[in-house]
């Protein structure tokens, strides 16, 4: 049978997801090899899927990588060691004949959210990811907005906050990642729980675990959760008042906080917005870590249908 | 000869241009009467319009509103007075048999400004009108976006502020519009001059004084300047963030400070936008005032020329 693999690199691993038309019928994940400024991921990319390809006919790949991303363009990305590569260069060179379709990771998982996640029933909406960082996708009129550079949604570097308190791995202050990512909360709960009261002294700081404890009522765990979804609406509304989508769609490690999170997002958010965006819908992605792979695959059939 | 009307209603006067093609062969404008909830508004607008024909045909009329807008929709706009009016009904009762289109008056002059004014040449950007408010328009592949309910680009509604200082007229604190528009910029150089040695205390303090004093070395003048770019830099930073275009037209009353004013803004934006945006396109608009009218005239011939 003729399939597509959907590729998903992030920086620890790679997912690896074999499609029949819109169906992923087969997945697993390697562990990314960032050494040797990461020469080796796309050969064992490839090694992979010569492995589950088996009878069936290569007709794509798409990849999702985490970095600002256009097609057809070189892409650099310092989280893999990546400086300045063609990887469509890379993938014909092995596959000489197939469709191939790159991605930013975001990007990509927004379109997944798009056709058969959270964001089904929408025609427009901002896609959003809170993990270690935060990423974010556009999609406008079912369409996803790449940008001039490939850097549309690059929501988690908007500035919420002018002290210069945080400084954030892409070299600026006060991005809204520094507070609202996974990262984020757990660096705002160890600031609050010093000499207070609260769970936090006694178990180990996690996104996770900050939630669970707030969600219990755990004071300190509930300023931090306040801290995280003030920065956020910030940001989010700011987005709003730029593209006013229909929803807005929160996936990413910390969503699994799921309605106390989401909850509390949409009332402050609804505080912070311009009066004519207030009712924009929350929602949560569905797709969890297959998001990326089912965005990237959809974008290489679009390529293939378009022939 | 066939000819459209371009009329751009603002909250002190209203401009009314008539087109042949893409051609303005004239243009005037009239009060705005917003006495008895802007009752008076459209027949003023008809009579002029009348004058105005004399023995043309009239094919459209395109108008901009400051308001949110949605093609076909319900209309509200304090500014003017109208709770929810329909603005198309009151056209088609007039003149039944021609083209309409609605837009937000931001938007307009952005659309204005992309068919032949400081936008020429890009496909996508951001235009900013810096007045006695700001407003917005975003254009992605040479199309404008509207937004979910017509409020897309209402850049001016950022947040910049975490300190509850200034009040916007929306309901919220700390809109960029408060700190950057022609009246933010006054209020800053009216905080900053107090016990200052400053030219700025022997003129009337405006947008155009803080300039041409700032341009002269004045301290406190330039310090007004300086928190102007910082907070608009950040507000267009997250915009960016957002859609990355590849320019950013700055139009609008402040704008005539010119180069000094973009130099300053381009510099400050590098500085605070992601890595992967740096070196978005900076230009000033060019239309003026006549941007409104010539948005309106396009998209109403767009709509003649589909059917």
């Amino acid at each position: 049978m003729k399939c597509v693999f959907g590729i998903d690199i992030g920086g620890t691993d790679i997912k690896i997801g074999k499609f029949y038309n819109d169906e992923l019928v087969l997945k697993t994940s390697i562990k990314t090899n960032r050494s040797d400024d990461g020469i080796h991921i796309f050969p064992d990319i490839f090694k992979k899927i010569d492995e589950l390809l088996g009878d069936d006919i290569l007709e794509g790949i798409g990849v999702g990588v985490p970095g600002p991303v256009l097609e057809n363009s070189i892409v650099s990305s310092k989280n893999l060691g990546w400086d300045k590569i063609n990887i469509l260069e890379i993938i014909k060179n092995k596959y000489p004949n197939i469709a191939i379709s790159l991605l930013n990771d975001a990007n990509a998982a927004a379109v997944g959210e798009m056709i058969r996640g959270g964001a089904v029933g929408y025609h427009s909406f901002i896609f959003i990811t809170l993990g270690t960082g935060i990423g974010g996708g556009i999609i406008i009129d079912d369409e996803l907005i790449e940008g001039n550079t490939g850097s549309a949604g690059e929501i988690g570097h908007i500035r919420v906050g002018f002290n210069n308190e945080r400084l954030c791995k892409c070299g600026l202050f006060d991005c809204v990642e520094q507070y609202s990512s996974a990262t984020g909360i757990v660096h705002t709960a160890n600031i609050l729980r010093l000499n207070r009261e609260t769970k936090l002294n006694e178990v180990e700081v996690t996104s996770k675990n900050i939630f669970d404890y707030a969600k219990l009522g755990d004071e300190v765990a509930l300023e931090a959760v306040n801290s995280l979804v003030e920065k956020l609406s910030t940001a989010l509304a700011a987005v709003t008042n730029t593209v006013n989508p229909e929803a807005i769609v929160v996936g990413g490690g910390v969503s699994k906080a799921g309605d106390f999170l989401i909850d509390r997002l949409e009332k402050r958010f609804n505080e912070l917005c311009f009066f004519s965006v207030r009712g924009t819908k929350f929602a949560l992605a569905k797709l969890g870590n297959d998001a990326g792979m089912y965005g990237t695959n959809y974008m290489v059939r679009k390529k293939l249908n378009a022939n």
